[in-house]
């Protein structure tokens, strides 16, 4: 059909005429033939488990896969099972959080696991129990936000990633080039982001970003804060954005387009509340 | 304290002594001065309207703040209203998927729009509002799944990007290098991935990679497949999971370690099912 032309058409600029070719005959072999990271033994253990093959354990498998990764994959939901099932992986259909599964999944011989579960609670639960009774495994973790993420960091996990982060960032460097940008510096601006992202990331584990009554509160006072300094107040586009606004003390700065009156005597109450 | 000294430390070595210094008394400025993308007019219009400032539209967020792009945001959230307010954007309460709503925001005098709701039903009916009624606005969406991903490029969106896939193909990279594959490697492979993925997408969206019986009953069938051709078959590792892969025709090819009697007889289903 014309529809699958233009399709093959656009896949041969994105990849090239060989690979757009293989993918079209079906299923793509990788180029290369040696696997660069060799199992130890030809085992019936795998390296990686991984807990949970939803979307992010889906692409995260494909990536272990092409460099020809052992994986053991643990999931509680039948239609995943079936999904893994094309994969070539190791597969246990049990609830991940359970000790008894962790092990009988051969938690005990993997070098590192990957806990991709969308559920916040259920990834610090697992983390908690392969820190108790399996304390040589790594511990990769997908992070829901920011307060997930502070929360594994306080647990010492190896690694943790919040699941949106990257592809917001990807989005943001994409929406700069829409409005003109340069790729170079889309991408520069981003990398920025993402490097100052991560130092308050740090700077909030260790509390020196929480005021003391929010700290008191716990990590659930979290709040998104500018990376970067605005360089005009914001602005209320209508009454009941303003009485949101307007009702919170540490966004006195804040005017609104509709009413200015009051807009002086906020300010003053901004500075001396910074 | 210590961890808190720990932790400049740590940011010292992620963002050089001089940034992190800046973040460590409070807020950072971009060390640069002039904008990167001009504003046309410096108006009360903005050239971005974001919906959704939620986990995706925050981060989206800093990086238009740090090239100093004027943002309009629309959140029906009191408290992501509250924070927006904190990063100098034009501000918007209400609900983004109501055509008065999209007017009285602006969006007749933005060059684009980014919809990062958490919905993805709102998501494509906020498209069909703006694509019928103001044509000109380029429209940037946050898909959730492939599924979503593949009716956001049916309805010609000019940019879409699955909200969790690049932070899982970079933990994939992140889970690489902790098995021991250099950092380009890993990279390397990660990258790889990201492409053969487009490219299925791409041919998925042609409908060339659906079955037919599948393409009848809709895009909810489709499923997750593997971008490089599995080694091995794969293996169940309890009872349970045979039960749930073997109930399947198309992995029949599938054994398990506990019972390989019907392995033979499955294996030439599957010959017949490809």
């Amino acid at each position: 059909s014309t529809r699958f032309a233009v399709a093959l058409a656009a896949l041969t600029m994105l990849v090239g005429p060989v690979a757009a070719k293989a993918l079209d005959a079906g299923l793509a072999r990788r180029p290369e033939g040696p696997e660069a990271v060799p199992e130890a033994i030809e085992s019936t253990e795998a390296r990686v488990l991984v807990i949970g093959f939803g979307r992010f354990g889906q692409i995260l498998t494909q990536v272990l896969l092409a460099e020809g990764v052992s994986v053991t994959v643990i999931d509680k939901d039948v239609d995943q099972i079936r999904s893994a099932a094309r994969f070539g992986f190791r597969i246990y259909y049990g609830d991940g959080t359970r000790l008894d599964v962790l092990r009988a999944a051969g938690i005990g011989r993997a070098e590192l696991l990957c806990i991709c579960v969308d559920d916040s609670e259920a990834a610090l639960k697992i983390v908690d129990i392969v820190h108790e009774e399996f304390s040589s495994v790594r511990t990769y973790v997908r992070a829901f936000d920011r307060t997930h993420a502070v929360e594994l960091m306080n647990r010492d996990v190896d690694f943790q990633l919040r699941e949106t982060v990257e592809s917001a960032l990807a989005f943001g460097r994409a929406t700069l080039e829409g409005l003109g940008l340069s790729s170079e510096a889309a991408a520069a601006t981003a990398e920025d982001v993402r490097k100052r992202d991560v130092a308050r990331l740090v700077l909030q584990q260790a509390g020196a970003l929480t005021d003391t009554m929010s700290w008191a509160r716990g990590l659930n006072e979290i709040k998104p804060e500018p990376l970067t300094e605005p360089k005009r107040p914001s602005r209320a586009l209508n009454a009941e954005t303003r009485d949101i606004i307007g009702s919170q003390r540490r966004e006195a700065a804040t005017r609104t387009l509709e009413t200015d009156d009051d807009y002086q005597s906020q300010q003053q109450e901004a500075r001396t509340d910074a």
